[in-house]
């Protein structure tokens, strides 16, 4: 990648940052372009070269969060062969994803049921299902070679799963009691043996 | 309660339940105090008479899906004496309370993040964390019944739950292939036993 497209790129990234901590912070509906300009000390012009709308921001900020998570779980577990340390890896890389202090105000959007367009909506809610669908076939693989007899579906674990980890930004505290180790060992038991062992 | 006081409450009600619709199919903050007088036919002063500001609707309608938790699930379940079956009976009225109809539009008004003023927010925080604690002793107690050696902690098990029940607004159809018969029996059995057996 050349000089230029990266600082390009940085660019664009930094603005998103910039645009999901004060989602995050004043609320979507109150901030407004003119905030986002003003936070990044860029004209409005300048903004406006980059992205027309919040609606187009939101869609970036939530597309780069789904970018995240392919890049962050979805690549770094395909390359484990075993089924069930596949499934051990990704709630642990899922969790580190939630929990991660640089992306957090980025991936917690992903959540916020702000609307956007429908076309829009329909590509992130196609990447959404993608992951569900990709966690679903880790569990069943798990599943499988653990010769579990399939009370509990692939699909609803991977919905159990996935609501439990995202989840945690409703009531984490990075000075609370439970931290992020606990929580990867205490999650992983109770999908693999629930709460009473 | 007399005649006039019951027309009051259901007046109330009314007033809230159309607003908590107003907001989930337009967005909050794109919901005026008047789109909801007009949706219910009030005079702007009659919807006043009731509640001075949206954000004091926002309250309300919290606090209310916060009395339909307590009434259905909490008061329903204190009765029960053995704690396994307490644990049982909490996980499917939760997952009922979610999935009311009558009540949806209501109940994930909770889990918003749209900014209510500081000693409101309180208030309805704290409400929040006393059902997690009251979550947290069920399970407590269920693990003791059990003579569970406790590798997962009474309180993040009270949170994946939570987690995992909480979360089911934001995939659940009702024409969807998951009903919430096979929810109950799933989410039970990964709590009781993992999504192994």
């Amino acid at each position: 990648m050349s000089l230029v497209t990266r600082e390009a790129v940085d660019s664009r990234q930094d603005i998103l940052r910039t645009a999901a901590r004060l989602f995050h912070q004043h609320g979507y509906d109150a901030t407004s372009m003119n905030d986002v300009a003003a936070a990044l000390k860029l004209s409005k012009g300048g903004l406006y070269h980059h992205f027309q709308s919040k609606d187009e921001m939101l869609f970036h900020i939530m597309n780069h969060a789904l970018d995240i998570t392919e890049e962050r779980v979805i690549k770094a577990v395909r390359g484990i062969q075993t089924p069930e340390e596949r499934l051990r890896m990704l709630i642990r890389l899922h969790i580190e994803v939630v929990l991660s202090v640089r992306d957090r105000e980025i991936t917690v959007m992903l959540h916020e049921n702000h609307p956007l367009p429908p076309s829009l909506r329909k590509q992130i809610n196609q990447r959404k299902k993608d992951y569900i669908h990709f966690v679903e076939g880790v569990i069943a693989d798990a599943q499988r070679q653990k010769g579990s007899k399939g009370t509990v579906t692939p699909r609803a674990a991977a919905l159990a799963l996935l609501g439990m980890i995202n989840w945690i930004y409703q009531w984490y505290k990075p000075e609370g009691r439970l931290q992020a180790q606990d929580l990867i060992s205490q999650y992983t038991e109770i999908i693999f043996a629930g709460t009473f062992q």
